[in-house]
């Protein structure tokens, strides 16, 4: 039989978050698992069929990488950022578009459940205004703005909108930006308060190598610092101390296992690390 | 952890229950259980604060009888309705007032969880025109019309009705109903698909003593023909057949243990019996 | 022909009043001449079909007392309050109730015009949080708070709400308020200017045992401190002067003459006593 | 003491008639007789305020021709019609200008009562389109179609309209309609299904002199073949006969004495004579 | 091929008035070329029908002094204003109700264009107070006040509003007011930024007889104290002066000729003489 | 001055076209030339500033090529449609981004005209489903559907969709679509009437080298037949012949000059070729 008190827990946590919206992040590594995009995939719809506004943000880092060798490009990074010349963009970019396909059809194709209401949308642009970064990462921006009207308007349609972190610069060049610093970003301009990190890792690992359950903003940035943190976990925690300090309460880095974010967003236990103030 | 497959069960329950009206009939026997009604009030604010949309009737049958006693008055009973003079009457309405009243303060006082949307209100009249039946039972009315408007604007405006049996006839009298067949009235007049029946039983018992899961119209039928359905069972079988005669599909009868409301509506598994077309 | 001078006048009242609420508050006693009855009852569907809006509150103080000594209990009182014990209670509230649904059954099928809009409806609980008063009251309280939001909703779905001055406590005790201090604590909460007490007697009566036209709030305080005014008076005059302190403009005691509210309401002539501050 | 049976008549009219149009239609003598005027701009703002809608139409016969007088210009008729060469259109045009002013500025400056919602507005054209009479009329118009939408929206917003018969034909040529076709024309464009004619007379007066009660159309067709009618008549008579065949169910000739509309429209005694089908 | 700068500055100027509501201001004389009157009525509906907002204010000083000739009345003026004793009061309102008929006329059956939405209105009254001016202009009178929310509503239902310029005093009387002032104050009361007044000059002329392109106000009020303003000129000037002082932006003063106001909204180059502050 | 009669033409068509849905379809040549690119950018503006609904739709050809021949990839087209494998889809799709964000950030940041209101937007998917074509184009495909409601869910909350021709078909792989069919699909289901081709040919040429002012339907089909028309214009030809014949009224092939769709859509004359039933 149910164990009701976690469906009484559930049930307080969809009127808590009823018409609220979040940002569900997916890293690229974790979107070449059919069945755990599957299972996210209804999780999202669920949610929004019983009154959540999820936002996806996702990244395609590792189908970049890849697709660039078989183009004979070589994948370059600087602290954890992609260097991105012309012929890299285009495929950078090609990627995104693919993945973000991929999710926007796993949405509205659910196998799992057959919504009326949820319809998955994707955006390539209009949304990020952004200026370069150093010069040596060639064609990669960060966020100047972000036209968050335009999200409201659709979220405000019933849309799940899918959002790929691409931005255009005052020259009208498009800019690759780090989904993670996208994501942060994006959490500060929708006024969001939490945000979930879909990772193929689960958290955050200490010096010993184990899980950090917990972390404050102060010793997320001592991670950075004392170079801790892995390579590619450096965006995530660096856009998170920052969204943290515009207002952003909380963010999950969570492992993207069956649907992760149904029970990270609906029952009390948490997994992985959460970031706070 | 959580069993995601109950969760994603109660989930697609609330996504299709929402807006629906459900009648819940709580027998007076029940409400006796303080940690049970708790239990069952909590049910009702979260149905309603996730959207679904509860009424509630009752009987005082219990207390009642008791309280007549008190009063030197002896209850006595035709097929299972209450015989009805002039100072039972009283005794009868006052018992469903305090009845009344301590299921809306159970909802509005809530000790389990805070609401701040989901109200109780209790009606004393101007809802259901009755007629008198057979002499013989006294001030006993069978329901001839229902203000089915009123309960709808109440529900409108976000209100759980707590509704007890009474009625008025033709010349102004103040009739009791029996709440099972006033549940099947108000269920036509509101078309509402499902019926839940609270009771200390907990199911419709067959020859041999045990629980039968199902029954149709046609097999509830027999059993009240062939006497195997005991006394107080008797009006909630006949006026379940009405009701699903007039196009409610469902009639859970169900006993009332804790969140007993909220596992019959979220979740697959059924308790008691349901009696179906 | 027409006084044309007494119909403009009522037509300024009707403007003036367009929207407004009034409570008309019912004694007992006159609610046993069918008659006059029925002519209130009028007043109150024509008040309402030309846009007032009228809420009624009423006792049952006659009918209280008669059904007690049928069942072998003797009516008490202290300071024109009625002493409730538990069996006492059970009578309270059947006969307010039944009072209650013979005021709203004489609204809505009002011989003497046929509305279809006017809508009588009555209110169980959900109204009054009240607290006991003094010990040996027994189950008799004061107003400590009123779900006015519930009165408006009811009010601008196009009802007139008849509302029994019965309360619970924090304990959920069903307490028996004195209607006079209910109507007045009731006309605070719905911001109401005008009160109207319908009584057997037609206002105050003075030391000489002549009526006394007007009263300002200190006087009122004279008559009860100087023990002039009667028993059942007492808590009419105590209500009174509260309601006034809170910001209700006038109350009048009126005799329940026929067409006693249109009379008052829509002509400048007052009859009984008005209660200004 | 106030006739309630009076005032429980008149609160019945006023629901029966809220939001109803009437077409009130003032002759021209009547306009001279400023506490006449005065009275029935009150009547007009009164009704408007409790939620009946009048529309008002005026001629003014006295004043045009005593004005053309002082122009030198002899007035003359046909058949109840004023023939209007070029030089009398300007005179009738100026003078129906001018009762109209009166008219709109004894209600809104009414002295009696001071209305904050009810505003009379005069309408110059874009109401009638008329063509020719016989030629020998000269400027005079039959209405061909009628603007309702025009009167409707100026009712929606709130306004008293007050209507002067001036039409326009094809060629651009202003055209005198007399007031009493008008109001006929009024009425069937409007849907409305109760006209009174103010008059100075206040009915129709028999073969003996003695005033006719009630009409059928038929009857009345007779009085007009018969030459019953007076000549200032004949024209109220025909546009009510014309009005009655296409739908309005009562017309009502009555004396223009004080608050006359007051007592024709909210008591049950009549006054003058009403035609009916 | 098309010149699209026009175009494009056209566009520019329809988006930006858009809404905005524009008084026109006929002189009489202009209303006698019928192909300058029906261009500049296909003007006004193509304006409203892409959404600006025209109203028109008109005199009919030229059909005035002629009618009055014919009625054998000598035409006066003082300072440019006509003096109106009673029978001139009649043929001028006479006059202004045909040329107010004709321009409504003319716009509700253009010729050139059919639209099914422009509907233009006219208003004999309700919309001026006036107090009157020095005794020896007879009834002539200033504006005191403007009902501008009967204008506002009139807009509101989509229609033109047609005005001639004549008040009503506190004692009834209609008093006739110079158009080119009454345009000024309707402007004031409109809060309207921009007034075209429509001539057959078609700007002012310096002392050297050639048209003056722009005005400040204080120049404004020198060529009228220097008497280089002809005396037709002088109300149009001072109830510029006086209306640019109360917030008006822009006067044009321009030349009637076919589309003359099209080409003086919707293209940069001005014709005539723009009066700003 | 201005030519009043083409301004007033603009207005006509700035009317009959308020609201109206029209698909401007960009090649991807003409996107080179960056001031037809802002000139028509500006157009768009205007167009939606004054209330017309322009959908842009857009290709990537010759950029597609030559980034392909950058990665050393050879472009191949079999009847005007291009060879896709899975390394071409990636730069097809990464050239169509760039593009769409081309368009965007020229519409978005017009610097000939400053829009409050006008703001591009680009959709990555869920907008066409696709199955692919015949297998030797690889990753080609017709539409199946197209998500309507997005599009007028954008359009409806004020944004210039622009969309890039991409779908994806039953197992999730993303299909290149030629622009001119989708252009048609897409005004199939949007119920366009209208569609203007923008090319860098502008128009169709007959045998002779000449353009052809007017295509029937019918003439269209011999074109292609015949092989008269190019490569390139075979898929606009077969698109037009579609969507005409699913109730598309006109189509506009037009040569991409300044100003183009403004001059195509406010003006008379036509440019290029149009095909109509």
């Amino acid at each position: 039989m149910i164990d009701t008190q976690e469906l009484i827990e559930a049930l307080h946590y969809i009127k808590k978050f009823r018409n609220q919206v979040f940002i569900i992040k997916f890293s690229g590594e974790i979107l070449l698992d059919e069945n755990v995009l599957e299972s996210i995939a209804t999780d999202l719809v669920l949610l929004h069929d019983v009154g959540i506004r999820p936002v996806v943000m996702h990244g395609a880092g590792t189908l970049i990488s890849s697709n660039m060798e078989k183009m004979g490009l070589e994948p370059r990074f600087i602290r954890g950022e992609r260097v991105t010349d012309e012929r890299t963009l285009d495929v950078v970019v090609g990627c995104l578009h693919r993945v973000n396909n991929k999710i926007i059809d796993k949405i509205n194709h659910n196998t799992a459940i057959a919504s009326d209401t949820a319809t998955a949308v994707g955006l390539t642009g209009g949304l990020f205004k952004a200026k370069r970064k150093r010069k040596e990462l060639g064609y990669v921006g960060d966020v100047v703005d972000v036209n968050s009207k335009l999200i409201y308007d659709l979220i405000g349609c019933g849309y799940i909108p899918v959002i790929l972190p691409v931005g255009i610069d005052e020259e009208g060049n498009l800019l690759n930006i780090n989904a993670d610093i996208a994501t942060g970003e994006l959490a500060k301009a929708l006024d969001v308060t939490k945000i979930i990190l879909l990772t193929n890792v689960g958290g955050v690992l200490g010096r010993d190598g184990r899980l950090i359950g917990r972390l404050t903003v102060s010793e997320t940035r001592d991670l950075i610092k004392n170079k801790v943190a892995t390579k590619g976990m450096i965006p995530k925690l660096e856009s998170s101390v920052n969204a943290i300090s515009e207002g952003v309460e909380r963010i999950h880095i969570v492992r993207a296992g069956k649907h992760a974010i149904l029970g990270e967003l609906l029952t009390e236990e948490g997994t992985g690390t959460m970031i706070t103030k």
